[in-house]
């Protein structure tokens, strides 16, 4: 099996879509707790416009906080930005890598960030080949990339088409994101095999929510046909606010279990993301959809 | 992909889980809704000693119910048996396939059966190669064939002994279970691999639950690997009582979904089992662990 890393999306895309919002010194916690787990990279927030998305009002603060420590530590802390503000806020803070993207759904891209998918894709593009000049690596992404809650069928044509774009303009880290959990495995092959055949030197991530359960079958789907930057949430929690029906992320403790189970990432200290978990569990007062941090891990 | 059979086990599996024994007339409108739906086998219940599991007590009633429009009926009505008297009331019910099967770990296999995997496999051997001779067919199974609560790992040379032992009593169709839920992908493979080198004419089954997240990954990797018959329950019920720590089977509606999402069973009427997963819903008044029931299936 490749190398996978993982790259924890909990506290951004998992706590945007809480009503509850979590107080800035708990974020720290969850995050610091994220961090000692040993995961690769860690999304500590976004940076939007806080009257829209208000949970994600401290993502400076947060970036701030974890400042100190920064050398010693292993973890990336990423963020997402949507707009040149953002960018500048990002850069500001000092995150230690940049995701930005488009929706392939022209529905959802209005919804999400009031442009068309060319107009966001141009200006995505301007803003993701200067992130390497700052000595940060940029990573790219195609949401709604295997279908839209409005829009249903999202030709595949149009991400690889994007992705084109992307790959043309050097930006090589490239996520495709299923924002609604519309994948299913024999689309997953298909469309991460046609954007190895674009450029093999692309670094594939993959984004699974699990609304009709199929998260982590697209996972591994998704690893056999050339990804390793997975992104997953603690505790299963997520979804996206802008588009129709979209249940959680796939849970991160459930996906670094399994890959225990055939000891890979024995690195990562699994307890650490549960008791993650647990914490959020409590939090919210509700049950989260992942399965291990209630059934604990198999020991052997 | 391959063919793809399905083979319902909620009435069964299912149900021998729930403290709410279910009356007799509502697994009655139950069973026909899922025989309408298109499902290939359903899996009415168990002839087992009623008073260890009271909830199977009516399977005779069961079958005799659907006796009258087996001439056209295309679902064939299958039961699980684990000894001679099961088996004897399995002929008398005239059902239409029978299924039995061992453990692999030896302390589920005394606490099922009260005997040792060894035992019993001669006794299911036995009983195994008379069900033809009546024009039936028969299933056998390897449960816990991937780890077990009580023993963790079960060696994988334990399990395809199990398999080359009904291979060579020329019993073919052959389920491995994943009891526990405790299968990795990386395992299925591996073992379904096996067998088929043991024999290629062995038709493949599985049964898989969802204890750490993974049930329907690896029913899909399952299918790559050569099985055809694949063993789901309505809503995601199950579990076994003789187990220790196992969440619900792999759903079926869930299942069925992912298929029709890329064309396969259009044949299947989703809407009729998701009528039975909601309620069996309202029946247990829980939420069961299945999605496709609570979100409704994609329409494009």
């Amino acid at each position: 099996m490749r190398d996978i890393r993982i790259h924890e999306v909990g506290l951004r895309d998992g706590l945007q879509m809480e009503s509850e919002p979590v107080p800035t010194v708990t974020k720290e916690q969850w995050a610091a707790m994220l961090i000692d787990s040993g995961l690769d990279i860690l999304q500590l927030g976004s940076f939007v416009n806080p009257a829209k998305v208000p949970q994600m009002a401290d993502t400076d603060e947060l970036f701030d906080y974890f400042k100190s420590n920064k050398k010693d530590r292993k973890t990336l802390l990423s963020c997402l930005v949507l707009n040149e503000k953002g960018l500048e806020r990002a850069i500001k803070s000092d995150a230690d890598m940049i995701c930005m993207g488009v929706s392939a759904s022209e529905t959802h891209s209005k919804k999400n960030t009031g442009m068309s998918t060319e107009e966001a894709l141009k200006r995505i593009i301007k803003m993701a080949i200067e992130v390497p000049n700052l000595g940060k690596p940029v990573q790219v992404s195609v949401q709604s990339a295997f279908g839209c809650g409005f829009e249903g069928e999202i030709p595949e044509e149009k991400v690889i088409n994007i992705v084109s774009r992307y790959s043309d303009a050097g930006i090589l880290n490239i996520s495709l994101a299923d924002t609604a959990g519309h994948a299913h495995p024999e689309q997953v092959k298909r469309l991460f095999s046609s954007i190895l055949e674009i450029n093999d030197k692309i670094k594939l991530a993959c984004h699974f929510h699990n609304t009709y359960g199929l998260g982590i079958t697209n996972v591994y789907t998704a690893i056999e046909y050339g990804a390793t930057f997975i992104e997953t949430a603690f505790g299963g929690l997520g979804g996206c606010p802008f588009t129709k029906l979209s249940a959680g992320n796939v849970c991160t403790e459930d996906f670094v279990h399994s890959l225990q189970r055939n000891n890979n990432r024995k690195d990562i200290n699994l307890e650490k993301i549960i008791a993650v978990s647990k914490y959020a569990s409590g939090f919210f007062v509700k049950e989260l959809p992942g399965l291990v941090y209630k059934t604990g891990g198999l020991k052997y």
